[in-house]
Parts: structure tokens; C-alpha cells; sequence
């Protein structure tokens, strides 16, 4: 479908507004120090404490839990809660039979093990797809949900059709060749399009971690009528020079086409690629998902 | 109307472009310190002395004349002359039923009676619709108009035609919801798309300041032929996380949907947000307002 | 013709894609730091050394081989090897009858006759639709083509076909202005357009090298079957405010109308004007080029 703000799935007036004759709900207060001219930077890292939060990441395709292992790490050093949980046909799990819903019940089922409330969740790339279901399983335990260059699918919708069509006749052809209805990229098309920003040798130690990634939930049909009836605050963190999936076009790509798709949501932008910025530099990644989650 | 080059109001050929045999115009001289290599830096900040200019701000709705202070605060450390008139229904002008009209007719009398002469004319967000009226009236004493995320009407257009069908539907209900035909920001949204790059606090500060604006002006259609026959130098300064109008369209936002009805203009760019980045980042907002000035 | 991801001249697929079953193809080692915490930054430049390369450096119109001044000598300290040839109708060459195809065979002439192998070839605006042809001539001498917002033009297509009709009829009126079917760029469009970065002293500086540009190559059509049948790596930097081809429409504009039709290629973003970023921030410029060009 093409983007169009006459077709929204979530239009901006759902929120509901009023007009309002009181000030701002009162918020829960927290300790922060002033912002004074000296701290004033390009990067808006005011001189403020972090509001701490409770962050759950959800990995994309092609990876595992270790993919946040540096932004996890500088995230709990501002004082933050981190939670990565691993789901069926990534990490330690082989079962490359791994279908969509095993995966978001595993994710449901790991934030509700944990008793964990008041959640900030984050998807990258078709972990974006995970968090909308997720999110309909647990919808009273957000706080927000956080898109990084991460699919947002439309209701009825499939990963595959977010492909221009050279790139969908690509990945049935990658799949065609496996043995296993399996995804591999080819370290040409991995170093090009997921991580374009890094040197080669450290392309080549990220691609050390790839391995074939189940090839059902890419051209599987969710329907998303419940997320869309969500109240839950949205964000996407677009990160500028990521070419996973192709940019620029109105039609297709994360962001405005797939981000726009959120309504009503927080956007927040810097410079990276698809996957290697989040390896190389996650301190800056951690600071954009900490801009995008605060209240 | 679509984007398109096309039907654009003022096309790139409506500047008279002669095959020069001559160097360019001498230019008033001012004195600067030639570039030296260790001056180069990313930030476009080369060791030249300002140009001295005199600028006039107009500031958008939901906000007053304090919008600009930290802006002209370091315009005017930079050597620069800053006037930033207030006009009717904004500030201490109590009157929710000003028009386009009155308010334009204020600030052209403001720039008459004070005798401004070879004025940078700054406008951002709607006093983009402002700058392009007040043009019309005064087009002898300009040198150069400057939209910084600001409405570039065409004409016959109003600003409410430049916000998508949901926007404009959210818009409505607001205007419907005020006893006084005002439209009042919800904090939610004002957070999210209006402070998208800032802290609680500082977005909380900002929105201790915004009043209910004039509807009226919002939904009226103007006469802009005048402002597309005028010959005068224009610039676009866009700070790209702005997300006061959606992003991205074709059809819809800032740039490049609205700045290319400038046919010619200077292209500036910055990060930045619709309110809060004037606020907390006015040493970088003031240069690049001066890169858009200069001759 | 259209943006649009049915109708690539090079389709994605044009690579062949085979699920690999053994690690990437062993790559000549260089010696390189491993990345250390310490070492992270912005701007990516992580502390390896420099692959050496052997570049080939196209400029586009109105300028000479002194465009890549600042840049060869920023790749030759970091151990690169810098070719930079004049061509026909530019620098020394009074030639304003030079044709596209004398000025390719030049450059293709000039790589040959140096025995230059392995080559990074490298186009800049107009010099992007040189580096196509060249390619063609010499295709077992490169090893990547990187074109800088260059031209990349369809099979069939001329650099006319990529200009708004505005701006074409701007075109035709500086050609028939001249004596000789030259075109010269009036220094407000030049200031406006393709220094907008610059300081007007900076402008006047780079303008003072302009000289007429033959008009002939510029409403050329070319056949590019052969381009677009090679399949040696491609990358596409893009400097963000270069407005010398009207950006952001989805029909027009370096990245992403342009950029797309390589189908598969590397994206390097950074921030910087048609003309004056080149010459005055030559280490970022250079960078970036490198990160293009690297394995």
C-alpha cells in the first residue's frame, strides 16, 4: 500500500485531545540537574540524570541477544533496567522450523515470567514485527514501545511485502537455495547493505555471527487489528545510512513508510547503518534509545 | 497540490540569467580573517569575521517574541542588529481574535516606523505565512527572506491545506473543543512532535509557556501573487527531526514539499526539533540562521 | 522516467546470490589496529589503518583536476596512491567543441597508458556519467566505481533528461546566451546552489575558477547497456545539502532517484554542498571517499 496519509492505520486523531484548561498530567519526579549553558551540545546530552527505565530489547534477523550486548551494557551504566531475551531459531536454539508466534509468546511469556511492569520495548529491524505482536499479548505492561529501523507491518501484512520486488525475487531465491527454507545473506550483500559504515575487518567479524535465519515469518500475513487499537506511546530512532532495506522511496523503506504507520510518535535520528553502528558505537545508540523512551 | 516541479509557483527561471562576461558584483567589502587549514571543521564555523546583518524574527504560533531570545542573544554577540516585534494576539496582546491581516500590518509597521533598511526577515512555522504577507508589504526594505521549518504558502492556499486529512480532523476537533475559536497543543502531542529532541523538564518548561492560538488565521486562504513576483534573495534553513508537520511525504512537510515553492533559495540544514532545539541549542540555530543570511 | 523499484536498469538480483556454505572469500590481509573502546567516535574512524588504494579522481562541470586538490593530498598522506586526469574541454583544454566521448576516451586513454590496475574510479556530478562510459572501456582495470552526488545516468537517458523542466529551460536559456554552446553558471546560482555551505568570500573564490562548460555532453543521450551489464562493486556518497539538482522529489535528485540505479551499491552519507565542502573540508570529504571505496 502506498504511503498516504489518507490510509493511515493509525490515524493522528485517535489519540484522543482535548482542550485542555489544566496543565500537564503531574509527573513522577525525578532527581535532575538543570541544564546550564556550558552543558548545551549537538548531541542534546543535557547535564540530566537519566530517568531510569526498564528496557526490554528484542533482536532482528540474522542475529542474536549478543546483538545488544554493548548498547545493554550502556544503558544499565546510566542506571537503567535491561532485559535481552533470546526466542526459538536464534542463539543457543536450532530449530530453524521456528514459526512468528512461537516467538512473541516466548517474548510474552519471558516478560511475564519476570514480572516485568511498566516496560519500555524495543524491536530492531523484524524484531519490529515481534514487538506489535508482543505488544498484544501484554499490552498492560508498556510503557512504550521503541521501533529502530524496524519494521512496523500494516494490518494483513507480511514482511516480504515491505520488499521491492528485486529484493523479494532475491530472498526466494536465497531460500530456494537452502536447505532448510532458510535465509543466508551472502557476505557481499551483508558488508553493502547491513553494514556499509564499518571497516571490512570488522564486517567480517559481524558476519562471524550470521547464521541462516527461518525463512517462514518473512512471507507469513499477521493480522494487526489489535495493535492498532493500542494506546501505547510510540517512537522509531531512525538511523540515516542504513540501506537494508531500500531508501528513499515513498513506497517502501523505514522511515517515513513504515514509521509513519505509528500515527502519533516521538522520531528520533542519527547517523548509522543497519548493523554495525549498534556494534561500533553503542554508546550513541543507547543515548538515541534512551531520547526515544524517556517520558 | 502535488509536489512538482511542474507547477511550481516560482520557478528556478523566473531569475534572469544572462551568460555573465564579467566577475560578479563587487561585493561591499567586510573584514575577515582568511581561512587557515586548522579552522576547518564540521560545523562549517571558519574563522571569518560575521558579515554584520540586521534581522528581524518572526515567531510561529504558540509562542512569543521569547521564542528568539537565546537566538538573538547570540546573533547580537556575533555583532549583529536584532529586532524581534511582537504582534497582535500573541504575547501581551490578549486578543484571540487577531487576523493574518492585523498581525502582518504590525509587523511591516513595526519595520516602517523604526525605519529598517536591508533586513533579513527570519520566519519559522507560521510566521513562515507571515514573512511571505509582510513581504509583499515592504519589499524595498529586504534583503533577504529566511524560512526556518516554516509555511510556504502558494497561492490561494491556507496553512490548514498543508496538513494532511488526520491533522487537519485533529485540528478541527481542537478548535471545536475551545469556548473562543483557539487551538491549544495538547501536552501529549506537543511532547511528541513539537519536543521531540528534549528532556521532560525542558519540554514541561517550554509547554508552562504555550497559550491558546487564533484559529482564524489557520484556515483562511491568501493572495500570495505579489509575494511570487518579488525578486528578492530567499533562504530555507531545516532542521530535519522536526516532526510538527509529518515528514517524509512528497505531498506534505517542510522540505521539500514547501521549500521548493522558493524556486532559487539557499539550503541550510541542521538536527533539530519544531521548538525545543531554538530553546536549548541557540548557538547552533543563530549560525545556522546566519549561513542562510549571509550574502 | 519515474523512481521506481519495478524498473532498475540494475535489479538487486543482477548479483548471483548462492547460499554460502563456507566463510567469505579469504581477503589480502592488511596490517590494521583492532578497535579498541577508546577508539570510537561520530565519525567512524576507527583506529585501523588505511587499506591502500590506488584512486582515479573524475571532477565534474565547471571545474578543473584542482577540485580534488585538497582531497588527493588528504588520501596520499593516509598512503594512498592518487591519479587525478584532465580531459578534454576543461582545465588547460580551450577545446569547448570537446565531445563525451573524446573526454572518456581520455580518461580511459590516461588509466591504460599508466598501466593503472585495480582502480577506485571516481566521479563527481557531471564526472559520474564520464565514469560510466570509462567503465565500459576499461572494465578489467577496476575494482569499485564510487560516484560522489554524480550523475549515474539510465541507458538511453542524457544529463538533460535529469533536470526539472524548470531548470532545463534555465539550461537552454544560458546556452543561448553564449557565443560558443557553452554554459556558464551566473554567480547567484552558483552562490545559491552549489556553495550554499560557503562564505560569500569562500563563494567568490571558487567562482573565480569557473569557466564555460561545453553544452554538447549535457543533452547527449547514451547508450549505457554495458554499464549496466558490468558487475564490479559500486557506492554512492551523498552530500546532504547539495541543491545543485533540485533535491527530495522522488523523480529528481542525486539519492535517491539517481543512487538506485545501481542496484546493489554502498551508501556514505555526510553533510556538505555541491562545490564548496569538497574544497574546504577535504579530510572529511576524503574519509568519506575512503569509506566508499574500501573493501
Amino acid at each position: 500500500m502506498t504511503y498516504n496519509y489518507e490510509n493511515l492505520p493509525q490515524p493522528l486523531q485517535s489519540w484522543t485531545f482535548q482542550h485542555p484548561n489544566q496543565p500537564p498530567v503531574p509527573h513522577p519526579v525525578w532527581p535532575y540537574i538543570a541544564q546550564a549553558p556550558w552543558a548545551q551540545d549537538l548531541e542534546h546530552e543535557f547535564r540530566e540524570r537519566d530517568q531510569p527505565l526498564t528496557f526490554v530489547l528484542v533482536h532482528g534477523s540474522w542475529a542474536d541477544a549478543s546483538f545488544w550486548s554493548g548498547i545493554a551494557a550502556e544503558l544499565r551504566k546510566k542506571g537503567h533496567t535491561v532485559y535481552v531475551p533470546e526466542f526459538p531459531g536464534h542463539g543457543a536454539d536450532p530449530n530453524k522450523a521456528a514459526t512468528h508466534a512461537m516467538m512473541t509468546k516466548s517474548i510474552a511469556d519471558y516478560v511475564t515470567s519476570h514480572n516485568l511492569k511498566n516496560i519500555i520495548l524495543v524491536g530492531h529491524s523484524f524484531g519490529g514485527s515481534l514487538v506489535q505482536k508482543v505488544a498484544e499479548h501484554i499490552p498492560d505492561r508498556l510503557k512504550r514501545l521503541v521501533f529502530m529501523n524496524a519494521f512496523v507491518l500494516k494490518d494483513g501484512g507480511s514482511l516480504a511485502d515491505e520488499f521491492p520486488p528485486s529484493m523479494k525475487a532475491m530472498f526466494k531465491q536465497l531460500v530456494e537455495s537452502s536447505k532448510d527454507n532458510t535465509v543466508l545473506l551472502p557476505f557481499p550483500l551483508f558488508r553493502e547493505s547491513f553494514a556499509n559504515l564499518a571497516s571490512y575487518a570488522q564486517a567480517q567479524q559481524l558476519y562471524k555471527k550470521v547464521t541462516p535465519e527461518p525463512a517462514g515469518p518473512l512471507f507469513e500475513k499477521f493480522d494487526l487489528k489489535k495493535f492498532y487499537s493500542l494506546q501505547v506511546p510510540k517512537s522509531y530512532v531512525h538511523l540515516m545510512e542504513d540501506t537494508a532495506i531500500p531508501l528513499g522511496s515513498p513506497d517502501y523503506g523505514w522511515h517515513p513508510h513504515m514509521s509513519s504507520r505509528l500515527g502519533l510518535y516521538r522520531f528520533i535520528q542519527a547517523h548509522g547503518d543497519h548493523m554495525s553502528t549498534a556494534q561500533f558505537e553503542p554508546k550513541l545508540i543507547a543515548r538515541k534509545i534512551y531520547e526515544a523512551s524517556r517520558d
